[in-house]
């Protein structure tokens, strides 16, 4: 009887995601609300978009990257700035832009995520992008200093190529939309991989009671991180379950150093800079749950916004704007984390095994593998 | 065959720890490999001394407080500073002498830890005791600025009474000593309460090997956080399989915001300032392991320090330090991250029930119902 | 006898105080407007309360020290905290309570400044105090983490005497009020030395024009730094011009390491927490207007908090608050600024020479000669 | 013909960069004992190029930007990290890398600035420079997140023209030098405006002596901030003797917020990764000597590094570095701060009056109205 409530709960879920079945549909249990599409996209004008590169150029050489925007206001991302705040769990890695974010309080315009050896042609494109489709905005100016984060895609993808394009960067900004999202191999995630299983971009989201009324807290991350015998779903120690194949080993001597994951929260609650930094904080406590310990070499980078109070807080005169007292943050901290470990393990699940650079192949986590994994930590829905 | 060889294993702890069971000895699986000791005072030269104040006065006032000394070099920590850092999870919490940590990288004297309202006395007392115990130092002065952290003990101690005295403050630290630590209500942590279980003092360590050979890694918390649904322990959702009983209940509408989680860490690897705020920065995610996720009003404050380099470095010439690679920092991340897991545990399964302030009371967890809750999740060692 | 030397040496000090010429009385010339009291009184609300202990116990032992207290909000400044932020430019020294008001956003009771070995009791005292006087706050708790910074007093004071007591706590407190106050030998800054003269106290303010209208910036400090040969007012050498006397050399060795000082800065200007971190890290640029560089031994801490937004900020709901955009800041910076410069300056043009500890003498700038000094360089107003 | 009016452009700017008098042969007054080249060349090791783009495209297009790079250890920076501190005084404006700078404690590369749009060029096509150029390092990998700094050239460089190309990039790479070096309108500082009159380059160095030795500490800035009347040097207030001509006013309605400050402080001193960061705070010091006071738009970015320790630090094993102690650093911070001020006069005092973009002109300071100011306050050495 559970077992047939749920399916009818899951279906439109799985339907809606092109079929792939995400972390919830496998019976992985997760605590918390997720709001109607369990992503970043919950967020009432927050849009995504993502431009995939896979490309192969012979003798070995292949491009698996690619960019993916999120934009906090959508379209009107490009005059609107949004509140916001950064964090760093473990700082061998880019996010550009962080400087600005926390001196002003604002984040003018997307949050773009790539591969590493990209970053310079992203923030560059994306300057131009501003500068080809609006105005100088109402500060006299026209933001030129964009967000742009990274990890290192290098296992699948042939960093020193520099593959992705400028097109790419235009295509992930104008394909951005609400709705729900692709997750994997997509845009910058294309080559990532997590404790040494094919993993990517994910998202998820939860819906959280204040006494001001409910908010939604959306993540989206980018993982590329962790080795096999940390990880853990769900509390169960999953990763030792599934332990790497002798032959398969992608393990380089420093291969633990490499990981990185950017974690991007949005969130309609009305929260101030200093606020958001302390959401952004929340991050690393969701990669724990996972099992992620943020090793030496690991870029862990996080950045939260808020889309409320959406009127010009720049050159404004005489502003006022929408606060939720520090009192009632508990429940926006606890999404924050709860939906960022959703969001690794979504990452995780909706990778598909993947061939690339140097002719080097990552597998995709095995869902029945993972599956059984659970079952024997009695941590698996509609499995009693 | 296997549980004898455990029992050989276990059983000199159990018989050290005053038969206390630790965590260990119930069962409770733990990544990584211990110390001897599997305490702080594995880290050579550490000294830790506690002052349990436990005094009724009628009327439902009582004293359930008290004080607890960290001593990075034992007696030597008067004179001879360590390298040090620290890293803020949230803030809402006091943990003084950390501009000059962070601006210094030197601790200079020991880690004080109390309760909230006793923040003040302790910082007076152990400047006092300084005075009174050495001279001034080879800079021409004395330290005068103490490392004094505090979780809030309000549910069991009198807060407002103010009962920790100036002698406990000596007594806390000229009692201070290398090998088997108390856990539980004792020192700083007597009256504290985590996940609505009686809580207190808790260690751990682990050793860690790099390519400088083995270095160990130890903590000491004073866990004073968190709200039962979230426990988790091993993985296992431990806290909803004890729920809080009706009768019972001892939350308020706001206890969740009351929790605080102050943790020391130590090690004999040589790190610089710099490495050690990273290792600090670790201690949240341990506290993520056991379902931390740093409430509004959590102090979740963390200091690390490396004894390594006991010369004088503050105004000595031609100094020349031992620095660890960063290329090698990452087993010390590990161990700073599951020292500081099983020290929480340990804190929560050493603490007794306790009767205190206004007549209230907080359970401690039952250790056979910890057990069982462990072996429906097949979490618990020994159990197959 | 002694009372009877006391009581001359007190009478000059009140009537000085009254007559006393501050720094533009001078001709010293400053940039910028000054509110009607050139303090930080000027800006609305705002209480200041010193209790300066002077006592001689022969043997050379003596009391040259105090407390200061600023109420953000006067008697309101107990139930009602302020947006605050705080900055450190060098980290030797102490402000209690900067973990939460960097979380949190809000200062939560008065500052309290004093002498270094009497952090421990003002904390202490300053909690005692808040509860005897009020009732729990409208988040169910009340603030226990009072903000309380220092510099060293120990040229004149004995400080390891620890003279200030309860009394003096409270007296800081309950005679803080509006209007005018007094500057350089009193409070916190009672045995205080800055650039190898006599200094203490000092305060300023700055009116700055906006779009949203007229603020004012007000700024106290307790100023106990540098050498002589650094210092410069409004620009010109003067600490070359006057120089430190043979026979009157009071520094040792290291005494160019244990300068600090302490900056409060308030604005009615309604900014938010991130912002007013902005405004707090200006008052290092107004130190180095007067030739500060910020030794090693110089705790220079700042914190700054908006009296605007009155209402209940932690619990209350659907909250609105009052902001300044950020492209408006500037004139609230150069007013911080400004007002550093000039209450340094007042700090060095109130004190008067004092004898204290160990019968040491700190003579006071002498104003002729400081004038002299301005003259050559044509920086004296009104003497061309 | 566009050719040859470039010709004449460029010839005079070689011979007068030869024979242009630098601040000090003006008769400005300076504090601190400089090094033989008075130039962060003084460093030993330390080289520095400039590429110089200016070109006329008709219609008021022009170009008057560039790139600078300085190589912490010449040639060796590829391979050869240094301990490296950042620090931001007012956060508008991008310093790529910092974020693993502040976690390494390593600057790895080289520091390259320009102007703000043309970062993610110079971003890519350093690491391309880095891939062709050398192999992996001893760390198995290269750096790829180099530190990219900026500062708007918009009054006189067509900013949306994105006119630094990836040759430029490899000019300034490529041609670092040791030796004397060009100041004024070169390389990043090529379109550079500061308290409204042509600026860009500058730099300066002072030698201090310290209990282990004489240590040098070299600065380049980029300055481009800071509006007329609040200009002073040497202490008098010469912003205010060279007012704005009505008739040639740049200044826009938001032109205050527009400047900004790039800092980079180099030293032999030894000094590891928390000690540089307290160097590179005192950037801000030197900035306030000449008047700034970091405007709401001013990017304000400061890192410092020490070439001592040559060792390879990050993969090695069993690593000893030396150390400065805290006790010696003031007068490292001093010759930070006197060496930023010199600088930025030094630019001021090098640049040349420019047109550009839009055909805006850009008056240099003159130099006998410079010295006037100076002498009517007493404060033009040799002039009496």
């Amino acid at each position: 009887m559970r077992n047939f409530l749920l399916l009818i709960c899951w279906l439109p879920i799985a339907v809606i995601a092109d079929d792939a079945p995400r972390a919830r549909d496998l019976g992985i249990p997760f605590d918390g609300t997720p709001g109607p599409l369990n992503a970043i996209t919950d967020v009432s004008g927050v849009t995504v978009g993502h431009s995939t590169v896979i490309e192969d150029y012979g003798n070995g050489s292949a491009a698996r990257t690619g960019v993916t925007a999120i934009l906090p206001r959508g379209e009107d991302s490009i005059m609107l700035p949004v509140f916001s705040g950064t964090a760093v769990l473990n700082g061998a890695g880019e996010m550009t832009g962080t400087i600005w974010v926390e001196a002003s309080g604002f984040l003018e315009g997307p949050v773009m995520i790539t591969t590493t050896q990209s970053v310079g042609m992203v923030f560059e494109e994306t300057i131009k992008w501003r500068v080809n489709h609006a105005d100088r905005d109402v500060t006299g100016y026209a933001w030129s200093d964009p967000v742009v984060a990274e990890t290192w895609g290098g296992r699948l993808n042939d960093e020193d190529g520099f593959h992705v394009r400028p097109e790419h960067v235009v295509e992930a900004i104008e394909t951005a939309k609400s709705g729900p999202l692709a997750e994997g191999n997509v845009g910058g995630g294309t080559g990532m991989v997590c404790y040494q299983f094919k993993c990517g971009i994910g998202t998820a989201s939860r819906v959280v009671a204040t006494v001001d009324g409910e908010f939604t807290v959306g993540v989206l991350v980018q993982a590329n991180y962790g080795w096999r015998e940390i990880l853990q779903i769900a509390g169960a120690p999953v990763g030792r379950e599934i332990p790497v194949a002798q032959v398969a080993d992608i393990r380089t001597p420093m291969d633990d150093e490499m990981g990185s994951i950017i974690v991007v929260i949005a969130t309609d609650a009305p929260l101030l800079p200093h606020q958001l930094k302390r959401v952004a904080t929340r991050a690393g406590l969701g990669i724990a749950r996972v099992g992620g310990m943020a090793s030496n070499g690991s870029g862990d980078i996080f950045i939260a916004f808020s889309t409320a109070n959406p009127q010009e807080l720049r050159a404004g005169t005489n502003l006022s704007v929408r606060m939720l007292g520090n009192e009632h943050l508990t429940p926006v901290f606890s999404g924050a984390v709860l939906a960022t470990e959703e969001a690794i393990v979504n990452a995780l699940v909706a990778a598909r095994t993947m061939t690339g650079f140097e002719g080097r192949t990552i597998e995709a986590i095995d869902h029945e593998a993972l599956r059984a994994a659970l079952r024997k930590y009695n941590r698996l829905q509609g499995s009693e």
